[in-house]
């Protein structure tokens, strides 16, 4: 093993888009572990969209991820040391660790070992934990229960090949809903219709006319639960195309993160929430962390009876991390960024 | 009595603020009435914000109010004639009837007597069947209870002194929360804080140094519930201002009723949704009809002790009727805007 670790550390708060100089790669001494403490070696690493409003100035200071500091991120690692009596070396495990080859999870905090799970007669890959049997995923999950879906409706995600859309998808197909999505390319949109079953899907950026007409020639009656991952334009087409007590899942707003306040355009009908009485609701996986097995149970059924699959987009070596993260951003990846960091072996 | 009517008719439909003049008076005869019906001479008449939405051409043609009819209003009334059993000449009814003198309720449909209820030992005024009893109130009151309110949160309330927001206040107050209220002048203000005991309130046309401020000085824990009445830049002042897992109750948006879409500024803040965790539920009344007589119980109780009171705008005249329902969409109104067609003799 070696005695060096290297680490990406945030250098300065991006205004707009953040650019890979906002990071830095540096390198440290490879850490000494206390009692109880776990040594993880990292092989997959998951970049998100939230990262990007905990980098910036627009939340509170202390929730801003910290200047000069590793970023956080959950990672799916190998047990390089152990002094915590749960975990032994080589053991394989899901954290919430460094943006590092290695991190130090203290008290084998935030540590879990992965569960089992299969998938076409194998073990899943590796970088699935990071995805559908993820935060991804348990969002995915959570969000389609707190619409509240009924058999017959018709559901509608935009980023629907990204890390929860894909899998809002799937889960909308298991609960009997017809599944709409948007997405940025025509690649993306076939992978939705051809491998993941969606009813419908468009691509928003060659809509024609526009993309209201497109997400109505999707969504012929209406549409009854839009689960929401990028907010403004597509946000509002979705109230356009709303029926009466429709669901809006407000999961992340990608489209505004970027974007000064005064440069969004701001979304202008929200009087079809009163009309049409919506109930718009903003969710948090780590509200409902108390179900995580109850999810991992469940999504790995899913997997191992093939009712749902998964697309991961693999960055490789930890030093192109911030650039696949501003890529991400840009809606460049297809299907769940991560990074591998090292081999599996 | 007189054997001629007068109704007010839509004439044409507003682009932006509607004006008098898109509405006509016109004299009509005094219909006859047919077995099950019941004649109806409308001492009280109900101006709300919702009917602009029902004359523009915002909505599709089937939720329009025709060109050339009577408009629709809910009425406090005098039955004039009867052939239906449960009505006799005389009685107080409350009506869903034409802008008119006279209105036939054809098998008495969307007629129903008077509640008893009582204030300061007499009956309540009239008009207030058409407010604290009627659809305003019980609007309140069902918003009230959607926010799902815990005894010592803060909720505010926007047209605060208006038909629906005195009585969302009172109500705060009765479940144990701090009550903060805007209005749009200093006298409307003062009646907030004196005579319907909200704890704070702020005129937001004169808001130093903007809306935000002035809320956050009035609720200085900031905003578990928003009773949103208006929409537009009060809505975004009150994301800004919301706690996590806040509630907004989407009532009314009266600041976008008269402006084209692309005249809104927009709302640009609406990630706060997803980051806050925040519900934003749109109500609508007709929802809750089951529970009109467990509404009317409760309400008469509350005004019977005193404990909710209530402020009336009378309009005179209902040749007056086109003139006020402009004004209170401009917020002239103090108070629930009525007209007043008849005396009550």
């Amino acid at each position: 093993m070696t005695t060096t670790n290297r680490q990406i550390v945030l250098k300065s708060r991006p205004e707009g888009w953040p650019a890979p100089g906002n990071f830095e790669m540096r390198e440290a001494p490879l850490p000494e572990i206390a009692d109880g403490d776990v040594l993880v070696r990292a092989l997959y690493m998951s970049l998100d969209p939230y990262m990007r409003s905990r980098i910036g100035t627009d939340r509170p200071p202390a929730d801003r991820m910290p200047l000069d500091s590793p970023m956080e991120a959950r990672v799916v690692g190998r047990v390089a040391a152990s002094r915590h009596p749960d975990y032994r070396e080589g053991d394989l495990v899901f954290g919430s660790l460094d943006w590092a080859d290695y991190s130090v999870a203290v008290g084998a905090k935030n540590l879990r070992p992965l569960p089992d799970a299969r998938y076409d007669g194998k073990p899943v890959p590796l970088a699935w934990h990071l995805g559908a049997l993820g935060l991804p995923g348990m969002t995915a999950w959570i969000g389609v229960e707190t619409a509240t879906p009924v058999a017959g409706e018709t559901l509608f995600v935009s980023a629907a090949s990204g890390a929860v859309g894909q899998v809002v998808g799937q889960i909308a197909k298991i609960r009997g809903l017809r599944a709409v999505g948007s997405a940025g390319t025509d690649a993306k949109v076939d992978f939705l219709t051809n491998d993941l079953g969606f009813d419908a899907a468009f691509n928003y950026k060659t809509a024609t006319p526009d993309i209201l007409s497109a997400l109505q020639g999707c969504a012929p009656d209406g549409v009854d639960i839009y689960f929401d991952n990028v907010g403004g334009v597509m946000l509002e087409a979705a109230l356009d195309a709303a029926n009466l007590r429709a669901r809006i899942i407000a999961c992340g707003m990608i489209s505004q993160y970027n974007l000064a306040r005064d440069e969004t355009p701001g979304v202008r009908n929200l009087t079809h929430i009163n009309r049409k009485r919506i109930r718009m609701q903003g969710i948090g996986v780590s509200d409902h962390d108390h179900r995580q097995d109850e999810f991992l149970t469940e999504m790995a059924g899913w997997l191992a009876s093939g009712r749902v699959t998964y697309r991961v987009d693999v960055a490789d070596g930890l030093e192109n991390a911030p650039a696949a993260f501003v890529a991400m951003l840009r809606g460049e990846n297809f299907g769940k960024q991560v990074v591998k960091i090292a081999d599996e072996a």
